[in-house]
């Protein structure tokens, strides 16, 4: 039974990892289709996030199955149950990735509007941020966890900058008002993603602390 | 112990049900500091996060404890762990709600941009998908649930609609840009709201019929 067990969680943790892996594509992919303009990318996107929907259910099932074949405490209960959360996040993450890719498709049919430079960081930031919160999981790493926290608040000023940025374009050129406004958009939506991550690399020092650190509240609780 | 589990689960619906209740206290009371101009209402729907904050980990805990101590399967265990799913969407409603909160203290600093029809009946459509969603759950209505997920369309299309006679305000007058920016930001922050809803109302289709409706893949598996 314990054997079973093991090699269960394995293969959660593998599946996990492909999921990650999948929905990391999906976010460099869907900038990608703005950036470089490539409108043929946009489908590959929309398609695998079929699969990403398709991964995420078979992921809950397999913790389900877990839960009530072995009926774990403790540590094993944390883990399964933190998956699931996890698990639900990378889904939204794929979608927040076609919600990009429609936005660039619609921004792509028109001139470029300034050099992206600042949304390709932001990208890159946030999808950094979702590898190593999974990576933080599967390596029980609680200071790679944390730093993913951290680095929430760079993605929100950056975001921050990006949106002052547009703004005065708009107040500029009133032509670029739609372009503009589809930009901050996307930049919202990169937001998002890294608040996904954020949520993540919680879970994960939950997992491994047995506390929560939500909410900023670890101060007021007892805390090694 | 039988019956120290029902005393718990109730528990559990009792602490879910005050959870909802503040979260839709939160979203009506974001858009009346937006539509009221409001500013001393703020700061109650800030304050009213934090409690928000602190009942997601107490019902989180309280399942946590619920399988460790009960190892139920079946219904109840999917019961459970749709709880902790739908807790957390409830915690990101709340933050949700503080968002509309602080674009509109920016707003409510500048004159009115235009009479606020839409984003009001957005935001009591938005509001109204909670509620509705968790009495589903507690009521074990399935029907309801399903209602919930069909309003999403409405929110979006409402939303797209609120986003589009923005958009035509900044390009008539670019004096009212910042303004129109920061409502359509508002709309967004009340469509995630929708989305959350409708996220709840489909972990609570698969608590009551053990299957999932995600992903529109319902008519692809076997249903009754």
């Amino acid at each position: 039974m314990e054997r079973h067990f093991d090699e269960e969680l394995k293969e959660l943790n593998k599946q996990l990892l492909k999921m990650s892996a999948l929905v990391e594509e999906a976010i460099s992919r869907s900038v990608e289709v703005l950036v470089e303009r490539k409108d043929d990318l946009a489908k590959k996107v929309i398609k695998s996030d079929e699969a990403i929907n398709m991964l995420e259910i078979e992921i809950d099932e397999l913790c389900l199955r877990l839960l009530a074949l072995h009926q774990p405490t403790a540590v094993d209960l944390r883990f399964i149950t933190s998956v699931m959360k996890i698990n639900s996040d990378l889904e939204r993450i794929g979608d927040q990735a076609v919600n990009i890719v429609e936005r660039s498709q619609e921004i792509i049919k028109q001139p470029p509007l300034k050099p992206l430079i600042d949304i390709p960081r932001l990208s890159s930031l946030a999808q950094r941020m979702v590898k190593d919160s999974i990576d933080a999981l599967v390596n029980k790493d609680e200071a790679l966890a944390r730093e993913v926290c951290k680095r929430d608040d760079e993605v929100d000023n950056l975001n921050d900058q990006v949106f002052r940025e547009l703004l005065t374009y708009m107040i500029q050129d009133p032509k670029t008002i739609t372009r503009a406004v589809e930009l901050i958009l996307v930049g919202r939506h990169l937001e998002r993603i890294a608040d996904h991550a954020t949520n993540i690399a919680e879970d994960v020092i939950y997992f491994l602390k047995g506390k929560t650190i939500k909410h900023h509240i670890e101060n007021e609780k007892e805390w090694i």
